[in-house]
């Protein structure tokens, strides 16, 4: 399309935007187009100043604002369990369930040998000492069941298990509300082997 | 959610999006969390500096970069026909039709008494004066087939009732690769009426 240049810019830029495709960065673009330069100018703000706004807590990974950590400084019911998570956005999957009331650490990454990631790259020794420093007796694996998600569990329990403390993963099985004919073949097998006496 | 109030801000801003709810406004943020400073500094600007780099240009109201604009200054083969379209964007829907090669006029709206859009809010005023100045013969309206549409096109055809134009609509009828069982009433009837000798 002949669109003037700086759309042809601003379009490209949205097309990263996750599952936005031409159409969409369009139209994202002509309805950016009919802001007044307030929001525009106040929406660019808010993308410039990430990196300054929002940080990665050194000590679990988890994201924090420009006050210091709320996850390190909380108190918690269950303060010798410490959660593995991938990002820094399933935090808030798991905090929004209320089950869990401990520590969290995010991992930052799962290991992918297809993507070159591989242990050294994950914030493991961070891991390691909060571990000790934290007396901690439970590990919950919270990672997803992916091959990467799969690989990195497999890791973490050859790490701790010679040590003194209760590795966990999250249960596999029938998503709530799901009827047996439409779950697939690898969800019902790991389902089957999980099942519990009811 | 208890993310922190950068983020919280970040996401109801990207909420104004068309088509962008809470959901797919989340993943965009947490998507540009992972962009380095460089590309969001880039797409923070392209924003910021829309409003001086993306203006409609005063005779024809298309879309205009930040030289001349390219509609009012090309060779054109039916330099007496003009036109009418509602906004900028339906410009390039037209262009790459291939069908059109004369002048443009963006009206910057279309009559809608619910939103409080009368005549006198359109580019009506630089319209009389093009239409007198490039001694136009054909008028074309290109609005969409809405009551909005409709009402506007009405009001232009009694505006130009007097004079030696002629005036013309787009067709109404069956998109192309649809079958009539698919196809609405109210699309029916009007392909119905603009029937044609075959």
């Amino acid at each position: 399309m002949n669109y003037p240049l700086h759309l042809l810019k601003l379009i490209e830029s949205l097309k990263k935007l996750p599952g936005v495709g031409s159409k969409s960065a369009e139209r994202f673009a002509f309805e950016l187009l009919k802001w007044n330069e307030e929001s525009l100018h106040s929406l660019a703000k808010l993308i410039d100043t990430i990196p300054s706004k929002l940080k990665t807590c050194d000590a679990c990974g988890c994201l924090q604002g420009e006050e210091a950590c709320s996850f390190c400084r909380r108190p918690l019911q269950d303060s010798s369990k410490i959660c593995i998570l991938a990002s820094p956005r399933d935090v808030y999957a798991i905090e929004a369930t209320h089950e869990f009331r401990g520590h969290y650490h995010v991992l930052g990454g799962m290991i992918s040998p297809l993507e070159g990631i591989g242990p050294e790259q994950l914030n493991l020794e961070k891991l390691l000492d909060r571990i000790e420093a934290l007396a901690i007796e439970e590990i919950v694996i919270a990672l997803d069941s992916t091959l990467e998600g799969d690989a990195t569990a497999l890791y973490l329990k050859k790490l701790f298990h010679d040590r003194p403390v209760k590795i966990t993963r999250l249960a596999f099985g029938i998503p709530m509300g799901s009827s047996i004919d439409f779950v697939d073949g690898g969800t019902l097998a790991r389902a089957f082997a999980g099942r519990s006496s009811y």
